[in-house]
């Protein structure tokens, strides 16, 4: 099978580039709990060594319900994955419940909007980098409808730990039937490692 | 794996419930030719027995543009899959350009109405029974976004003709950039086949 491009796996074992240190379970079954986290694009099949208890798995997508104009306005401040000081990260892997996805689309978007979603995203730039990972269409059954990842500077954990309160208050988190949240920080690259390129 | 319970898998072959009675190049590469096709909820991997030439799949979702209203009209007037009369069917893959992907949800459903989608799908009502399967999100990498599964009295062939000519005038077909479409019969049930159960 060719993956999709746009197809992350998250493998949660006891090695990777991720440390876990700290989990909370915020609705619903944890999952079992790990030391470490890789994140990889592609399938895991082609991934996993043996070290893995637990693999999940998501797919980048279109937008769902920013609007023009907040797309263009999250476009200019958005940071990427990937950069150097932002050493620490979160997983979060989130369902929603029957009653969400009976929905129609401006049922849900009236939802996001009346719980300001993106007004509350939007404060926590560019301080906080994010990349959403949706579940539900996979050809799998999956635990999970959504796996959002994101990276921060140390110093800016005090903005991501608002950013997911002030979330888990809105009107739209009222559908949210199981979360869990991982907390990790990089683990610094070995420079005698001969394995590292 | 366990499958997707939305899943559901097109097996093009020399053999299946369905007879392929014509073929038409709407756009792209064509599918190879088969001359039989089966449809299958959950993954191939379960049913494939070999005289499989190409196999599609996709997921049945949430509802991505209809309005409430629109979707309480749907509701009432279409009817289910798998009526004695409907020994007609067709299979139409196709997918959508970078374009129409990278616009927003309000953008999409604009075209989407602007095209009249939804009234000229419910002219057809309740002649013809309709079901939408998501390929763009899946694990794989998959050759279309959709395929929609129609089934119809060979009495309605006209409705089903008018159906899909005036779709693909409208402003929301010219971001489609592949698209095939399989006529089909159903393959009468011999009585005396003793594998029949």
């Amino acid at each position: 099978m060719t993956a999709n491009p746009r197809l992350f796996s998250f493998i949660g074992g006891d090695a990777g580039e991720w440390e876990v240190t700290g989990e909370t379970v915020v609705q619903g079954n944890p999952l079992p709990p790990v030391s470490h986290l890789s994140v990889r694009a592609g399938d895991i099949a082609n991934v996993v060594d043996g070290s893995g208890a637990w693999t999940l798995k998501g797919v980048t997508s279109n937008t769902r319900y920013v609007t023009r104009e907040e797309k263009s306005e999250l476009m200019s401040v958005e940071p990427t994955l990937g950069r150097t000081t932002a050493t620490f990260a979160a997983m979060i892997p989130m369902r929603k419940n029957a009653e969400w996805w009976s929905l129609t689309q401006e049922d849900r978007r009236d939802i996001f909007q009346r719980s300001g979603h993106h007004s509350i995203g939007l404060q926590t730039l560019p301080a906080i980098a994010r990349r959403l990972h949706h579940c539900r269409d996979l050809a799998s059954m999956e635990p999970f409808d959504f796996i959002t990842w994101f990276e921060f500077a140390p110093e800016h954990s005090s903005v991501f730990d608002e950013l997911i309160s002030a979330l888990r208050e809105t009107e739209e988190w009222q559908y949210v039937d199981r979360e869990y949240e991982i907390r990790l920080s990089s683990v610094p690259k070995d420079p005698t490692d001969p394995t590292d390129p």
